[in-house]
């Protein structure tokens, strides 16, 4: 991260403002929102999975590229400055994870942290953050102009498997049309720590998604003619893992549903 | 790492022909052997340390920048093609660790290994990977003309703790031409796995450095008139923290004394 890139003082209000809607029910897909701040995903796991779980992060960087881990106990992250933030309650939506089944989704995790108290929690980087980038070179991001959810897809690319913990990439995918394909991937490989550059262009099938208008997570996309569909390495790749290895339990953001920090994304551009 | 970048096959045989001579007894530092090929330090720590060391190294980066973690009971490294290479033995000096107390220096580890069968290993990145594109820019380093160690210093930079981790940065330095020190900051940042950028640029005294002619690790360096001292982030920070942290056991590198993979320097330059 570099440092010496700050937000805007009207950034990190908005920021501030975002968090507490969220805080007080907003419940929608964070894309777009308070742009230009770096948005989170996150995944809570039981200190005894916690080595297996930074080692599998350690070995798949470009899905899991981790931004902060929240030691047991605490509830504020490094990226956030405002210091009324609770990762308990300002992502708009999470799900609870038993034995790799989701069991619930709910708006408020304070009581199921309470009653874990030994959750580490890790905020790892988010594909939404180079999407002002690519606005700013004129690439539409059709989700952002549809308002809809990113949609995602849980790939064939395995990952690096780490202790108990293995799985397979979950790619976000975004149509561009084919003539600005080449900028979208000069664009995003400038930002490594939000996934940077794509990991798979066109040919959904041998990425092993059999109909794009299924999505694993998120909604379904428009696609026009003309724009060949890009996928790149997706932060719910770690509930994919959490899923495959039945990790007793977890808590998790609701995909899209992210945490907003008080991070500018160009911190993150190489 | 730049995965597409492969080392020449002549320097995968000069890299197993080092290795092999290290292995036979050869004891001097490394730096300049092999060139081209990345050099990376070594910290072997017991499992139930394992998680706080990666989260210090995650928290870190510049100073523990983690190419490899090799499990317990393996001594093979993904960064190693040749299947002939094991860890006890390829790296020409070693140090041993009781709780923070360098106890011993061994050329070969592998009774040491063997009688602490749950060590956890990370490879670290070494800023000797930046040596060759310094001297490809004309940029003289000084240690490798003199065939000497490069000094290192235990500077006053706190890093980020970690559990039960915590120490200060140990930092490289080279004396470089006045002239030349900004090429040097701009060449080395291109290599952040490796270091990157220098963290502090002349005026020792302000890194707590009271005589550069008393490095705390490697040899004392020659300064010519119009040189600056410049310093980077150096891979035996994680020996300061074990040091520091008491960890009961350790085994390390002796600095200077790295392991030659088959991964070459510019599959670190972005």
């Amino acid at each position: 991260m570099n440092t010496s890139i700050l937000a805007p003082p009207e950034s990190l209000l908005e920021a501030q403002k975002v968090r507490l809607a969220i805080r007080e029910g907003y419940d929608r897909p964070t894309a777009g929102m308070a742009n230009g701040l770096t948005q989170v995903n996150m995944i809570s796991v039981p200190q005894d999975w916690a080595y297996d779980f930074l080692l599998y992060t350690q070995r798949n960087p470009q899905s899991c590229p981790v931004l902060d881990v929240i030691d047991a106990g605490q509830f504020q992250s490094r990226l956030i400055q405002d210091k009324q933030h609770d990762i308990r309650t300002d992502f708009p939506r999470y799900r609870i994870w038993e034995y790799g089944q989701c069991v619930d989704e709910v708006n408020d995790a304070t009581s199921i942290w309470n009653n874990h108290p030994d959750l580490v929690t890790f905020l790892i980087g988010c594909s939404f953050s180079f999407e002002s980038a690519l606005l700013n070179a004129g690439i539409e991001v059709r989700h952002i102009t549809d308002q809809r959810n990113v949609p995602m897809y849980l790939s064939n690319i395995p990952c690096a498997s780490a202790g108990r913990i293995s799985g397979n990439m979950v790619v976000s995918m975004r149509p561009i049309p084919a003539a600005q394909v080449s900028q979208a991937v000069q664009i995003t490989a400038k930002m490594p720590r939000v996934h940077g550059a794509p990991v798979h262009i066109g040919d959904p099938k041998s990425l092993g998604i059999a109909d794009l208008s299924k999505p694993d997570f998120g909604d379904f996309p428009r696609i026009l003619d003309g724009e060949i569909p890009v996928f790149w390495a997706c932060g719910v790749t770690p509930q994919a893992a959490v899923m495959r290895s039945k990790v007793p339990f977890a808590i998790s953001h609701a995909p899209g549903y992210m945490l907003i920090t008080d991070v500018p994304d160009q911190a993150w551009m190489l």
